[in-house]
């Protein structure tokens, strides 16, 4: 079963991503927040590689770790943390272009069911397609 | 300048996305969240329709106020909280199809630019169509 981190330039958001996620998963799936940047005292808004790190490899599993992001510069936090493992490990990461919520949301309900990374960011990214609501209503 | 409503079934996630969302915009556009139900001792997991009905209050303008939404009961929750204002106030909500923490940042700062309230949402709703980032790097 694979492994999810969620990057967030938010801890509070980070953290309730995982919370929601957790309970649409039944909590059989490793989810893991690294959001926002902890200065010692209080968190501030921004994301840490090497937190992202540390939640990879919390997260980890050898079927693969996805990883679901927030913003631009989570992107390159992202991406730096993913650098700094090793070359077998980077194989097994996958960044996903996913809405954030709704992408851990439809992940972890197909991680649960035991689907591959690869269908797992699958599913995720079809959510770009996905419609919340008849719009006619409020139009 | 429009409001911004943030539904979500965790507390916590709502608090972050408006936490993020009002950095953006600089902290100019009123942005409101209504995550989780409180039983009066701590937060649960659900959305409370009354909460979202008194978090539009709080982001009300005459210019409209925008709700952004996680699941399918969040949907429910935000017609339901809609459902309960006056038909004026009513016609000035509109509930949104964007991505939830995307499409949030993306209102807020549309809002701060003085966007109406269409604009706004087209600009959020938009946002399915982005990409984070090339793909090519890790498949």
């Amino acid at each position: 079963m694979i492994g999810i981190v969620i990057v967030s330039h938010s801890h509070c958001l980070a953290y309730g991503v995982c919370e929601v996620a957790n309970q649409m998963a039944g909590n059989e799936v490793k989810i893991v927040a690294a959001g926002g940047i902890h200065d010692g005292d209080q968190w501030q808004l921004g994301t840490d590689p090497l937190r992202v790190m540390a939640a990879i490899e919390e997260a980890w599993s050898e079927d693969g770790v996805l990883l679901l992001l927030d913003l631009g510069s989570a992107v390159l936090g992202a991406e730096m943390a993913v650098e700094m493992l090793s070359p077998e490990q980077q194989a097994k990461c996958l960044l996903s272009n996913a809405p954030l919520v709704e992408g851990a949301f439809v992940a972890a309900l197909q991680a649960s069911l035991g689907q591959s990374l690869a269908e797992v960011n699958v599913a995720a990214e079809d959510v770009l397609r996905m419609q919340k609501f008849e719009r006619e209503i409020y139009e």
